[in-house]
């Protein structure tokens, strides 16, 4: 039976698990994918560290170099994070005629047009299905599964700290920073979630969504992110009020000539498939034109979950080594055109809108709000007045009390201009809260 | 470009919708798979119907025989339904050399292993991405994107017409026979929807991913199957009110030298993400033991769904012709191994329940009951008084009342013993009601 020998490059919790599974697993892969996976080679900076899973010593690479001069190692396994390192990593690789499979989205989503064009050129796959929401087979559906579908919307809830933090915020009534410190002492937000809590991680993931659904690069530098920073118990309790959940929401739309991408707290209503998933778990939601709406749940991160999505790529890649199928037609590129995808522009996203004012206690504020609204052509949808929510309001700012307005769809410039409007009049006394809504009327 | 030839038999909603789709989305398809697919003939038994997606002259076959004989046509699409006809039809493709895709999931579960074993032998590839949950990629992420995995367990919603009966029965407080009505008047449940009704398509479906999951065979005859006819509302009231939803379930689980596979109307925890699956969607929750729980959510049946699995297939088998993979290891067989899995019998199933007894309405009753269960070992965890549930209850048993009492897990033999004793000693008035409760402890 034939084998194919692979390496791993990073050895932290994923490349523990990956290798774990590769030797637990090993009957049952051999059996699945027909030959032999062999592990041949590890290497990482730091071989003093403790590991959860120990190698053989003559696994242990003493250096890089070591690996990309094995002509035998055929499919390399990038699990170090960052992007600078892995970069050159991929194209040594690619030169040394090294497949890749990874779990790096931030090195797809911000380099991924150098990469998939330079692995094209020299005829290597790029395996990436553990780049984006871990154990969930989404990479494989969407380029496979759907292959017959347009595909119109993708809706993600794509990282797991954050939705774990706003899933306790809302079911337990916290405050950000509490949960925060929770989610660090458990092990579900990193010493440093700058990357979860500012949103980024999630864009990372919806990029690399979208230039495989619409086809084509995308300018990540340019993606609306916003993150869940700044998100007050108060609004998840008044929009709870509403009907709607708040989730840190990644989006991908499909326009006519452009794509909009977005990764923002979003109001969705309860109903939604999306709103019920909790904790740690990832969900991605696709509209197809044939399909219609499906939907795909499962652990978005940690090691195991992760692994199991390496592996898969690695029996994928190693039978088309097997197979000598040479160039697997599509699936060296992220996307089938090189082109670039032109990106919608912020103030011209059309949603709906969740907006929080403080005001003075004084009769006639909300007349005045919605006349500035009315000459922006901004329809409202409710209003929640302020006797409801005073429990939770913020006491500091003395005599004033909030007002939310929910409006109908609305375009982003015209509501910023009004927001601008109302806080020129000095109608309101602190800053102005804006939440996006996704829900279609 | 290379073009790949195809055909389809039997021209129905499904066979329209991929006709349809291929001429539609021809562009999107030829740019994602690299090759042209081109429908060449379709056979149907009866032209003079009227068909929503026309054919030129030339597509029409006019026999059979004019498609096998073709031998630039490389894939035929069987989707005529049956089991008689596609089977003579299958093993005549397969003589032929040519490929098969396939919705037919009757077909595959009653005689998949000859099906099988005759395309192993014979180089023959068959697709069947469209036979189990329509447009969800199940097929694919349980044999690819869940590859490094041992299966554990499987919880599918595979019928979307009992679950839309169901779901409006929960909503609605409606009767069966009235939901069944409505159901085949919006055209969601067939004239004749005794499949649907008495559990055997789900079935159909729950062997086929059976079957991949386990690496193995099983024999269709001895699935336990259980139906959605004779549910009464007042059930599925007492249900809620004990915090669960009533669905038609259907289960597999792996034990350690056999297989449990069984489809019967099931008490779901409000909380499981299978409980708000809703209407004719369609759900599958799988546990591997590395990737832990994925679900995959969508459009279970219909024409363009079914359609968009069908094309997945075509496109990927077309694309192992066009790079001349040969055989792709292990995709021709259902499974890797050509064992038998072993199923493991009714009376052997432990799982919990939900009991209604109708007795008379007097004292001591439920202490009689209660002694039955301890002789039994089946340990109660909740008992519903009579009181709360008269509403709906059936006036023309005259002097009782309802009974519920929801058990812990216990074994489906004590339960049948415990019953039988029960209703001998003639404790009870009408027909014990039984419902399958799957909330883990």
């Amino acid at each position: 039976m034939q084998q194919i020998d692979i390496a791993i490059v990073g050895y932290g919790t994923v490349g523990n698990a990956v290798a774990k599974i590769l030797e637990e697993e090993k009957q049952l892969l051999t059996q699945k994918a027909g030959y032999k996976i062999n592990l041949k080679k590890v290497y990482t900076r730091n071989w003093n560290k403790h590991f959860k899973y120990p190698l053989k010593e003559n696994q242990k690479a003493k250096s890089l170099e070591e690996i990309l001069n094995d002509q035998d190692i055929k499919i390399v396994v990038e699990l170090t994070g960052g992007i600078d390192f892995p970069l050159e990593l991929f194209k040594k690789c690619i030169l040394k005629k090294k497949h890749i499979v990874t779990a790096n989205k931030a090195l797809l989503a911000e380099k991924g047009k150098e990469i998939f064009q330079l692995a094209e050129q020299n005829n290597i796959r790029i395996g990436f299905e553990a780049a984006v929401a871990g154990g969930i087979p989404i990479i494989r559906a969407l380029r496979e599964g759907l292959v017959a579908n347009k595909i119109k919307n993708i809706y993600g809830i794509l990282n797991g700290t954050t939705n774990f933090i706003l899933t306790k915020m809302y079911t337990e009534k916290k405050a950000f920073n509490e949960v925060l410190k929770e989610a660090q002492e458990k092990g579900y937000a990193e010493a440093d979630p700058t990357l979860d809590i500012n949103g980024i991680d999630a864009a990372h993931k919806i990029a690399i969504l979208a230039s495989l659904a619409f086809g084509g690069f995308l300018d990540f530098s340019n993606v609306y992110t916003e993150g869940i920073n700044g998100i007050e118990k108060l609004d998840i309790e008044l929009g709870k009020e509403l009907g709607y959940t708040l989730k840190l929401l990644a989006i991908a739309k499909s326009h006519n000539d452009e794509v909009e991408v977005r990764v923002h707290p979003t109001f969705l209503p309860q109903s939604n498939p999306l709103s019920s998933v909790n904790g740690v778990f990832n969900a991605v939601l696709i509209e197809g034109n044939h399909v219609g709406e499906t939907m795909f749940y499962g652990k978005g991160a940690g090691g195991e979950p992760t692994a199991s999505a390496v592996i898969s790529d690695i029996v994928d890649i190693g039978k088309s080594i097997v197979l000598n199928t040479g160039r697997n037609i599509e699936i060296t590129s992220m996307n089938w055109k090189h082109k670039d995808l032109s990106l919608k522009k912020v103030e011209d996203f059309y949603t709906r809108y969740y907006i929080r004012f403080t005001v003075p206690d004084v009769i006639g504020i909300l007349s005045k709000i919605a006349t500035v609204f009315a000459k922006y052509e901004i329809s409202i949808a409710a209003v929640i007045q302020k006797e409801k929510v005073i429990e939770l309001y913020d006491k500091s700012i003395e005599k004033t009390v909030p007002l939310v307005i929910l409006t109908h769809t609305a375009s982003e410039n015209n509501i910023q201009k009004a927001i601008k409007d109302i806080e020129n009049q000095k109608l309101t006394k602190s800053k102005t809260i804006i939440i996006r809504v996704e829900d279609p009327e």
